[in-house]
């Protein structure tokens, strides 16, 4: 007998209907023998909908409040799911993050977990019962008051639960079968990906993957613990992460994806000083707005001129707040001018394969040369590389590295990879 | 500088607009120096559309799930005020039944308070802040699971906290101006009323008035605490419910008010045979279907038959059941039929003086008799005087008791009295 944590998504539980689903998919689960606990989110846009009503009172709702409003959600979501499942003749309890023991930072809208008490959801199990836990909250250690984890949260609230519980398996349920080796809406004969390496999965997430979220990766990479990634919708097995490819084909492959993302905007800093401290001053005025960079890039000095571009990446959303920034150390750092460009994208290539084979690089820059397509910023690690190109380039530059690292076809072999969609 | 409890209704607190006058007033109050204290129903609608949520999942919710659905309205209305008071530059948190103190039994959706323990409440007033606390629900000492405590269950907060709190007044805030001496709908004279005291307004809430629930009325008059009625939308004093009439005129008025009730049916059990055992059977068989009766009249045996009928009246939706579990013990009681009865209605006068005034019965059923009104049934207290008419009657009854006991007219006195409406 197993112990199996699963979580739902708003969208698997957006109306009745689709929570008497959930509930026949979690009872199979437990008829087969599992004790299962669940994490739900709020139902489809009751989160949307709370925080415009906190907007209708306040332009400024303080944190405390608006956590207390949010975690309303899945109250509501978690007792709907477990009143279909005690209607399907099994008995389930629902739990709020505080009851299930979810204690966390007192950071009001993105607090982190600092220690899990599954207690009282131990005693659900042992007495037969399903736990339905509410996902995305819990209570902070030192004030009790009731927190939110911000972006991601069930995600982690589900993973950080499985590691408490020392479960076998936690299932992320989600609108798509899995990981693919490139999104299909761009790659037609995009594969799905039977199993990954966490440091893929973070990789892949990094740039640009939506399907898990950084957080709940690196929690299950730090327990150890495998995740399965799979559609509420079908009964596909979807994507294993765990920490090694034992137990698969002894073959490690060279290339597990391609993951793409239009949601950066780069920044260029046009003629800065050559000299120690310029950079500093620069990036310590974006740090300072709170802003997370991604890719950096500084160009050699241009002979003669002493002076040097420097260009980052960073979301669309935050331009705004980087350009004032910048603009208000000009004068200090001596740069001549900055520019915003939000018509870029960025191709990454992930294989865990990348690091014994050199070749790699080369297939890469050639492939994206053959397909016409100009290279504006490059960034790599140990196990990815990633360019940066014009949006309405993006889409090519996918399917060209699809095709160079023969991601597709119509082998029959299992292909370790995976994006986002 | 005095601690005061307010309660605000689901219809104060139905929307934006209305959260944020209701925050100006709870800030009016704290600005004025009291330390304040803020009960809150769910928002309008909320419960009934959380109820109906829960229909469509399952016939037959568990009541453990379905009290954490429903909680979670006040939740939301509760946040939504704290950060109106916010946005108004006053400090304000929200706390749940369960991080209030509000101790429960765990009999879901009908929990009794068996303990309050205030505590996180009392450091939110000592640090100057406004605690708001969601009311109708709280957590049970045993399973520690959330419970909500059913019909009136915000007031009930609010008088149990003011109680734990030594309080020095609990306002309970409604859509009306407080306590009249009949419903004005009825009876277009009829007065507010200024002060009444815990009896009278229980037999006024037992006689049909629905805007204290008995429960709130019977905790407060256990802690000697103060309660007053008053509207959210006027500035009206309102009526102060206590225990005695110190420091009002020393008059002690006769009679405090008429109330009336359309919510009774009257079941009548035809040819009960007349010996010893007979109204038991009868009795208990109601009682087994968990059916709470008003009034009982049995009038004695028509001579020579050995037969009588025994009358009383219910609840009108508990109706088939009554009727139901009558015709099951037909046979062995031995009585000729049952006959429901559902077009009654019923009309009390109630008094504190009424002790001291042997004449009132006689005016009383002189009023009635005069306005042409046929009286089926008759019930008194100490302090009440109740009959049971035809329900098309019941109106012109009102009006005459009213006019008869000179409760309206144009006299500057105060009249202590009051009914629901």
């Amino acid at each position: 007998m197993a112990l199996v944590v699963q979580k739902y998504g708003g969208s698997s539980v957006a109306d009745a209907e689709r929570i008497k689903r959930v509930a026949e998919r979690i009872v199979t689960a437990r008829k087969s023998g599992d004790d299962v606990v669940v994490v739900v989110s709020a139902m489809g846009d009751t989160t949307d909908e709370l925080t415009d009503l906190a907007s209708q009172v306040t332009p400024v709702p303080p944190g405390r409040e608006l956590d207390m409003l949010l975690t309303a959600g899945e109250r509501i979501s978690m007792a709907l799911l477990a009143m279909a499942i005690h209607n399907l003749g099994y008995e389930a309890r629902s739990y709020t993050g505080s009851q299930a023991g979810v204690i966390t930072t007192s950071s009001h809208g993105r607090a982190k977990i600092i220690d899990v008490t599954p207690g009282r959801l131990r005693s659900a199990l042992d007495e037969g019962a399903i736990a339905i836990v509410a996902g995305f909250q819990g209570v902070a250690q030192d004030t009790k008051d009731i927190t939110t984890l911000g972006r991601g949260g069930s995600d982690t609230t589900a993973v950080a639960l499985a590691a408490a519980l020392h479960a076998d398996v936690c299932e992320i349920y989600t609108d798509v079968d899995g990981i693919y080796t490139a999104d299909p809406r761009i790659v037609p004969n995009a594969r799905p990906v039977e199993q990954i390496t966490y440091e893929e999965m973070l990789e892949l997430a990094a740039s640009g993957a939506k399907i898990l979220h950084l957080r709940s990766v690196e929690y299950a990479r730090r327990s150890n613990l495998p995740l399965r990634v799979r559609s509420s919708y079908s009964q596909k097995a979807g994507t294993l992460v765990t920490g090694s490819m034992e137990g698969l084909s002894m073959e490690q492959a060279l290339i597990t994806g391609v993951a793409h993302d239009r949601s950066e905007a780069k920044i260029t800093i046009v003629a800065v000083p050559d000299e120690p401290g310029a950079a500093g001053q620069i990036f310590d005025a974006v740090a300072a707005a709170e802003i997370n960079i991604d890719m950096i890039v500084q160009n050699v000095s241009t002979e003669g001129t002493g002076h040097t571009d420097i260009s980052f990446t960073l979301p669309k959303g935050d331009g705004p707040t980087a350009m004032a920034a910048l603009n208000r150390v000009k004068a200090k750092a001596g740069f001549k001018d900055v520019l915003f460009d939000d018509h870029v994208g960025k191709a990454s290539l992930i294989g865990a394969g990348m690091r014994s084979h050199p070749g790699v690089a080369a297939k890469f820059f050639a492939a994206i040369g053959a397909a016409g397509v100009n290279i504006e910023m490059i960034s790599t690690s140990e196990i990815r590389i990633s360019v940066v190109c014009r949006d309405n380039d993006l889409d090519v530059a996918v399917r060209a590295l699809h095709d160079a690292f023969e991601l597709g076809g119509d082998e029959e072999a299992v292909v370790y990879a995976g994006t986002g969609r």
